[in-house]
């Protein structure tokens, strides 16, 4: 599994053998006691990595976008309204999806690089009733990371009976996030990212309050595929161990995920956590040596999953990421379409943050160096 | 890959070692350049599988369930009447996911084992406009298998305007399915069948008719993941080999299906079909000499993928399947409600029907046999 490019996207994330491993287990029934259990214990272990007690996990053949119409589509009604505190792409998308089920989404849109103030959401509160606020925990469009803990505590404190939704497709299994203890609602995820199972998973967690919002609704969920009347009863038919047929699951992703899940399980999430901020502050401590500026506008707003790099004044992405590219390392190029051609991103997370006899880090690092003194030279 | 129990069910189906080793691919960009090459000639061939030459075949991460979305949310408008043809579960579960996007769907229901004769669809058709018809080419509850051919023609003759949607979840890649000479409109599968992937892909190829109905709509989609507005120019970007994003796709299931498609289309289709109808005939012939009676209630109701198989007098299910496990071979239960407890079901498709080498027929027809005697005896 080495002749192939180190890839430092912001996900998908490089993979472990084991992983991939079993990702490519032989043909299992969805129905067998066998895939049962390990579709089961997937959903206990993963209340583990989103650090509940009582959350409903679910994972769904799909992507982190479906996450978003699972949202929508179970918990807001036509007509209701939500609030999309925005630091980036990913705020614009989920209020898109929110309008699609006809959802009124107000965005309270911070500058590139910032985020909105827990001022400024708590003034938003005041203004309106929204039956959920949802925040990107890390947009991976700017590298901005979210303070979820301070603005679940305002939410509590200004509007108690709004839930917390977040978004953590690049946070969750890598940036703390204490699901039970700071009070979020919804999470949802993807498998590609901190996770470390290849794409194709929607994974979420939904908390009792959710869970009863979802039953108190008086419109019947507005879409088929996403239904939690349709996946609930299957997610609880898993864990306790029992048959039960909806959508055939993506099995052989299961397996993938089980595997993952039992490694990154196997030491305490604090430990995870702060692995992952290691990576990080190596990483940026690199990218400040090099003069380089972070999209993010303070320290304290950067992610630890991934960085996000303005490129040096005169250089393109042309001169850079194919360069990087030819020394066998992916990093990714802009998303946020006001900034796109001007900027970086790098992924750091799973195995290359994790596991350091890898030397991903280095490798990357040492790569960035080369290729921004030689494309310096020559201009 | 020997050691695991050989899985006979009408999907997921046994994967070749090529196929699951594609989907154990290293981690790569969903967005570089070598990923765009497998993704946009997995399109390309899909055509050829749906026996197409100008269908836009489409891939998203999800299950066979995630087409009715796709259809119901795309193609139909609020207030629409659709005709559903009913030969099993399967078409009850299209209805619903019509009637969730707030789609009138009216129900044309065979009895179990039979299906509606043109007759009763032309009668159908004149009684009222429908915007499409569904036909469920083979309910894999029933191992029914429609005639789609004979249908469209009504269709078109009767009702030129409405469209004609193939659910071929169980039917694309092994039942003969002819899209553009039969005139079709959308066909949707998934890729755990007959395409003889793991599952975790929505697979399905749309008319131009079918792209230009949708690009005459006067609502928006009423779904966001499974919008054809967000999805449609991704699939012409890999198609043309540029990078494009709306969600990360299922990376690894991709190799495996650009995998199971360049070993499939090696060969014409036509041969393909009939390889699955061999392997159909064998089992078939088998079960009438046990003097088992199937579901279809007509040899030519009989699917090609699957056998729908009446347990002997006397018997229940827990004689014959945790037996027949025993023995290393998986059927499935039944899954029609009414008659849930009364049959089960034989899966033959992919390289269970065209590797004579693997002997998975034989095996299974052998085990069978055995079982039935046992049990009999025991009796």
């Amino acid at each position: 599994m080495s002749d192939h490019s180190l890839l430092m996207i912001p996900g998908p994330i490089e993979f472990s053998d084991e992983v991939l491993q079993a990702n490519a287990h032989p043909s299992m029934s969805h129905v067998g006691a066998p895939f049962i259990n390990v579709f089961g214990e997937s959903l206990e272990l993963l209340r583990k990595v989103f650090v509940s007690e009582d959350a409903q996990p679910l994972v769904i053949a799909g992507s982190g976008t479906l996450g978003w119409d699972i949202v929508a589509a179970n918990i807001t009604e036509r007509g209701d309204n939500v609030l999309v505190l925005h630091t980036g792409y990913f705020g614009d998308s989920f209020a898109e999806c929110f309008e699609t089920y006809g959802v009124t989404a107000t965005q309270l849109k911070a500058a590139i690089g910032e985020r909105p103030t827990s001022d400024q959401v708590e003034a938003a509160l005041k203004e309106r009733k929204y039956k959920l606020v949802s925040i990107t925990h890390v947009d991976t469009s700017t590298g901005v990371l979210s303070d979820v803990k301070l603005i679940s505590e305002v939410v509590r404190r200004v509007s108690p009976d709004t839930l917390i939704v977040v978004d953590g497709v690049c946070s969750v299994g890598g940036e703390e996030l204490l699901f039970d203890e700071w009070g979020v609602d919804i999470a949802i995820t993807a498998s590609q990212k901190a996770i470390g199972v290849p794409p194709g998973l929607s994974i979420s967690a939904f908390s009792k309050r959710a869970i009863s919002t979802f039953n108190s609704r008086t419109t019947p969920p507005s879409s088929y595929f996403a239904s939690l009347k349709k996946w609930l009863p299957i997610m609880q038919a898993y864990e306790s161990r029992k048959p039960m047929y909806f959508a055939t699951p993506p099995v052989q992703l299961i397996y993938a995920l089980h595997a993952s899940l039992k490694k990154i399980t196997e030491r305490p999430m604090s430990e995870r956590f702060q692995l992952h901020k290691d990576a990080s502050n190596k990483v940026k401590s690199a990218v400040r040596e090099l003069g380089l500026k972070q999209v993010p506008t303070q320290d304290q707003f950067a992610a630890n999953t991934m960085t996000a790099v303005y490129l040096p004044e005169g250089l393109t992405l042309p001169d850079v990421l194919p360069k990087l590219s030819q020394k066998g390392i992916i990093f990714a190029g802009g998303l946020h379409r006001e900034i796109a051609t001007k900027y970086f991103r790098i992924g750091h997370m799973g195995i290359t943050a994790t596991d350091s006899g890898r030397n991903d880090l280095d490798k990357a690092i040492q790569g960035l160096k080369e290729v921004l003194s030689e494309a310096t030279q020559k201009h």
